[in-house]
């Protein structure tokens, strides 16, 4: 027989080599997007999709379900907030979320992926709907296929959110996202309007190559990231990579003429990287000490770029060290044309190219789409017409051709459904978790202003990094801020910065 | 009933798996050499144990004894030539190996090897060899209980020698070396009273760094090593790492006043490269789609680095370039100089850093130690006098201390006794390979001195590389050149070379 106590020790024990095989995974794909020679692609597919098997097949082992039913049989799960209890509800979760998506099903989404990806690229190159639209409309088929399996209440939109943010719907997305849209709108509109414009050429002068790399490692390590478990590297698509305890790495791209590429790129993966580098290391391979969820590790990486690295009293600390970095470049600059040119707010088509007050709609327009979709209340065909209409009315502007609209996110074309919303919740959590730490460190400004990062990295850790996924998201925000989710930090925040910036 | 057909089947999907998880660990060693963050080595050390762990419990089920017995028994090993008799051959070979030896034994020697490698690394730095002992007795006495397990008909060195050279027994390599020995000896000799030496500051002028790496990649790539499928990058102790089919990565350190260290380091690993790259893809995870042995490894590092790489012909052809790379070292310096700088013989007291003539003499010095140790007629505590009368016979230089004698090689601090004989083989087999090679491209000085390579590595590819371990060491040299391992050659190319250079 075995106790409860000892089906806990024995998940532990399988959880940690999980986590090892996910380790090895990651070092692999970093490898594969950073120095894997062109010829190895081949070689690398079959390595990972090996350890993928692997690790699914442990997982799934019905082994695990008995372990887990055995544990929670008992006293184990008492206290909630306990180590315990918290790795036995996130396991079960995972182990259920895993065991109800048949593996033929899992296969036949990893299928069509590729063909997916391969006419997705050819349709964005030729902006052409009609090519990507075939294998958008099968995985959308299995997209509520997955739904169906894995269950939902209200939406089979829901049990797709839940992959990337447990426990959230639909419907507590859209109240948040009308909320903040019907205030985010005029506010744009109003900046577009407003005669006070910065200058954007200073931000697109030369900076040489060399010179942006130790400009923004230093800017990194100021943060607190850690460079002697971390590294920073060039890519074409830069992103973090968590590998394990004492080995997070970041990666940016370098644009010579463009100063925000590369360096708020770096300050965006730094704060992904600092939540990792500070996840608690003792409970490596536990979910309790994994990241919440999508949304709060992307508040992360929001809080650190735009909150901290686009504000004023950074600015006032860094300005000058730019300077001296970019002599040629910035010189002639003033600190508040500079401040305002990084801070440039402008209506744009691409999501990733959109600043700190759009991003949020690029989101919006997804999700107007996502969700009647999978519902089945939008039929593929009217995608264009009806992502053209939406971001119209939220930017402002024509779109143009399907290459600038609906074909420009690769999500898609992999059945990446539910995963929009985390990008742009993201940045409502960050301003509300700045505003607290605001609350909890009144001199927090000052303390940015002399370039001293410790006091905010020191209460995301008590707030938020410690925990690992101990609470859900919105307990996770609510035991931080003293505020469930809410759309107005963000907003109090966008006013009083850009109000001020374009005298509105 | 498993037929024997299905045995073999099964055997080769076993097979490919573990080529996998091989392939896995090869990405981690990599790393761990290039651009893990020094606070990952901890995780690291994990992961490869976990890996090695999985492919040892992999390879010794006992299953895979079942399939081995049901597939031999068989007609399927009728023509011993085929892919599936020399699979199964190697398969059985490997199998046997891993079983004989209990996993306790294995887990001691590892056990050993850290605290081993600590003491050596402190004996070394204190040229103090009584640090070191009491680990390296241990050492000795593990690897005798390794031999006694494995099995030996002459010496329990042959079970050790057997893990890097298959087959191969101290008798023959006692037998090669003694005849070379004694033609190599009065050679160093009569070069060391020659009174015509080299200018050897030439190669001690200034060399960017970054010429160096432009350079040697490109001599690199002028040999037909594909970086399409591999990389060049920098290290502490450079290698050449075979992780899989399309993914053959070499490293190389840079040293700015001294031209040999990168150069030749790079040609080393580029000739371990090509026999990756060239062996046949399609045999992935199978054992005629693996390097023959250690020896032939090493021979071909030794072919590219010195008898291409130090020969007259290819510094006709890349001088003039080396000139135009480096216009203030080597502007005022002629052919000749430069030729026999990059050539100079002299007796030193490092392995590492010794010259084509004299290196084979280092080895030799080894292995009059490391087999009476291991056959019990050699006390650890003489060591150290032993070493150093062997190296004086040898070298004609007295061992200062132990740190320039028997403390300054890695290998016995991990158990790796039997492994040095392979280093002097692969210089005795290359002599005899680009023997081969001559007779049958008459026109190959020509070839070289045009640099094309691609007659000399299409002739490797056929004798060599395509077979992979289809032929033991000694039958692949006979079937390549006609003639049974032999000192011969190697002397003969050493006469002719140096007796020219020094003018004997």
């Amino acid at each position: 027989m075995t106790t409860p106590q000892q089906a806990y020790q024995e998940l532990l024990g399988l959880a940690r080599e999980i986590a090892l095989l996910r380790s090895v995974s990651s070092v692999l794909s970093w490898d594969r997007e950073t120095y894997m020679p062109p010829r190895g692609a081949t070689l690398r597919a079959e390595q990972s999709s090996y350890l993928a098997g692997l690790i699914h097949r442990k997982w799934i082992d019905p082994r695990v379900g008995e372990l887990l039913s055995i544990a929670e049989a008992d006293g184990l799960t008492d206290d909630p907030e306990s180590d315990v209890a918290a790795n036995l509800r996130e396991w079960r979760r995972d182990y259920d979320r895993a065991t109800k998506v048949p593996p033929e099903l899992v296969e036949e989404i990893s299928r069509v992926s590729v063909l997916a990806q391969t006419t997705w690229t050819e349709a964005r190159q030729k902006a052409d709907f009609g090519i990507f639209r075939p294998h958008l409309a099968q995985h959308i088929e299995l997209a509520r296929q997955v739904a169906a399996c894995i269950g939902y209440s209200e939406s089979p939109y829901d049990a797709l959110l839940d992959e990337y943010e447990p426990g959230l719907t639909a419907t507590r997305v859209r109240r948040l996202f009308t909320a903040l849209r019907d205030e985010l709108v005029p506010l744009v509109q109003a900046i577009v309007a407003s005669p006070r414009q910065p200058r954007t050429e200073i931000i697109h002068r030369h900076f040489p190559l060399d010179r942006q790399k130790i400009f923004g490692e230093a800017a990194a390590a100021a943060f607190g990231y850690d460079f002697r478990a971390g590294r920073l590297d060039t890519v074409t698509h830069p992103f973090c990579m968590g590998i394990g305890p004492g080995d997070v790495r970041i990666t940016t791209r370098y644009t010579a003429d463009y100063f925000n590429e590369a360096f708020f790129g770096i300050l965006h993966e730094a704060g992904h990287g600092l939540y990792e580098q500070n996840l608690p290391t003792e409970a490596f391979g536990q979910p309790v000490g994994e990241a919440c969820s999508m949304s709060i590790h992307e508040s992360q990486s929001r809080l650190w770029e735009n909150f901290v690295g686009r504000s004023r009293p950074y600015w006032e600390h860094f300005f000058p060290r730019a300077q001296q970095t970019y002599p040629a470049a910035l010189g002639d600059v003033s600190l508040d044309d500079f401040y305002f040119a990084v801070n440039a707010v402008s209506p744009s088509f691409i999501r990733i190219e959109a600043d700190e007050v759009t991003y949020a709609l690029h989101i919006m327009v997804r999700f107007e789409i996502e969700q009647p979709l999978i519902e089945g209340h939008l039929a593929v065909d009217d995608i264009p017409a009806v992502w053209n209409e939406t971001f119209e009315r939220y930017l402002g502007l024509k779109v143009p051709n399907d290459a600038l609209g609906c074909l420009q996110d690769i999500h898609w074309s992999f059945g990446g459904f539910g995963y929009f919303p985390s990008y742009a919740l993201g940045t409502l959590y960050a301003a509300q978790f700045f505003e607290a730490a605001h609350r909890d460190l009144p001199d927090l400004d000052e303390q940015i202003r002399r370039g001293h990062f410790a006091g905010l990295l020191d209460w995301l850790r008590t707030h938020i990094y410690r925990h690992g996924r101990r609470y859900r998201t919105a307990d996770l925000i609510e035991r931080a801020t003293g505020q469930p989710p809410s759309h107005e930090p963000l907003m109090r925040y966008l006013r009083a910065k850009f109000g001020e910036l374009y005298a509105l």
